[in-house]
């Protein structure tokens, strides 16, 4: 069947609604478009475990600064719905900023505690408050059973796990490794801005999040011996600035004192204006 | 059909789910039980327009501040019941605090803007927060056509319609006429806690708030002109203390400075430890 392209709320909650009363299973792969073989692999996973998929493509101006990317961030409509054509996806939700978020609008959702605390939250503030309530409209106007999230944005994918079950949504949020270029790097809309120099430089991250995870699995028993060696790795790069590097217990996210359980490795740096995260599940030896 | 009594979250969702799925209409009448002529009076609406009326009692702890009513607060179980089945309510939906708002949870629905900056708001620091979030919850588990709110609860009727519709649930939020003692005093749960006295100088809110609606009626131009002589009728009855008595826009809820278009005239009471509110719409002359 064609991938329905839905612009309309009231006509994506009609939808969704229509196949729920034929038991079908709905997955929900929410973007902001700009697609990469990251959302490809969400969408796979969707498509495994749903009858229906709906991936949903917002660049959302509320989760962005006022001196962040929202108005250079990719835009790329017409590739990004022949992508989910040939994915098999049945229908492309592209709402409006003007009916998403309309003037008057007063209500937020926001995710508070250890998860918000640390990692990328104190350098975006108002960020996963913005993400937390544009996620909860998508999860009210389609209802899907199910939503996929990239580890990439590990923060983000526990906030909204952690929304879901707090406000009960009835909706499983799911996780998908990080999908990288055979250098390493993880893919990212973002990855486009990036220059010539900048890119070869970029992989840099993901081998500093490898030393760290390495340091941990050999035993480090201190912060400073995880994260030295991957800090040291990241200053050798000329114009590359560290936003963060850390290590924190994976389920709360809240900073690790020293390597024990399950952890996350996570990092940001800016090359030039573009700014990359990535991540690393580690588990330290007992 | 006999009344079902639905503790658990998942069977109340798969019980509305499979409700909706033969199209039938959904109504729910969120309540915190102790129910009277006013709740009846939101189910009667409720049942004109829904094939299936849920009416969920849930005496939602976040919404009570720490020097509040929470433990006092009545509850009637079995009358509640019994009230509800004669009613032809179709589910009492009645979840575990434990339930609902379990430990580790860090996810709040947050209204802001005019509707929770006056009137109740500053006196209830968090109150509105935790009916917005504990609604979305009900909202996010039932998935009603629409939800019925008292309008002696007109602060919060407009908080939680704000919520509804910034939050794209498609649920539409009906409101329902105050309903009265013969004296005029609104029906409410906390009117049982009222020694004999104060439950005799009680209807004095009313008749404090009709003089000052017959005052924007007659003409009166200024706030003081609205309000004074309303105050000095609250002033003579020994014992009571007002906590705030305003005139606002209707819509807004931002203090009106002088009396135009369409109004709502509020206050707040104590007699004694329990807190009385009520209110009044009225429409200023051209």
């Amino acid at each position: 069947m064609a991938m329905r392209i839905v612009r309309s709320i009231t006509s994506m909650r009609a939808l969704a609604e229509r196949w729920r009363r034929t038991r079908a299973r709905v997955g929900l792969v929410p973007t902001m478009g700009a697609l990469h073989a990251g959302h490809l692999a969400l969408v796979a996973a969707a498509r495994r475990a749903s009858d229906r998929v709906v991936v949903s493509v917002f660049v959302n101006p509320s989760q962005f600064g006022p001196r962040e990317d929202f108005a250079r961030y990719p835009r790329t409509p017409a590739a990004d719905a022949r992508l989910l054509r040939r994915a098999g996806v049945d229908a492309l939700f592209l709402p409006a900023v003007a009916a998403m978020d309309p003037p008057g609008g007063a209500t937020v959702v926001e995710v508070g505690g250890s998860l918000t605390r640390g990692l990328c939250a104190p350098f975006r503030p108002g960020h996963f408050r913005g993400v937390a309530t544009v996620v909860a409209r998508l999860f009210a106007i389609i209802r899907p059973h199910a939503a996929w999230f990239g580890r990439k944005d590990a923060q983000q994918a526990a906030v909204l796990g952690r929304m879901a079950r707090d406000l009960h949504f009835g909706i499983a949020v799911h996780t998908v490794p990080t999908v990288r270029e055979p250098d390493g790097l993880a893919r990212s809309s973002r990855n486009r801005a990036l220059l010539p120099a900048q890119r070869a430089a970029a992989p840099v991250l993901h081998e500093a999040l490898a030393l760290a995870a390495a340091a941990v699995r050999g035993g480090a028993r201190t912060r400073g011996a995880v994260l030295g060696p991957a800090r040291r790795r990241l200053a050798r790069v000329p114009g590359l600035r560290v936003q963060y590097l850390d290590l924190v217990d994976a389920a709360t996210l809240a900073p690790a004192s020293r390597p024990a359980g399950r952890l996350l490795l996570a990092a940001a740096i800016h090359l030039g204006r573009t700014r990359l995260i990535d991540n690393r599940a580690v588990r330290a030896p007992r």
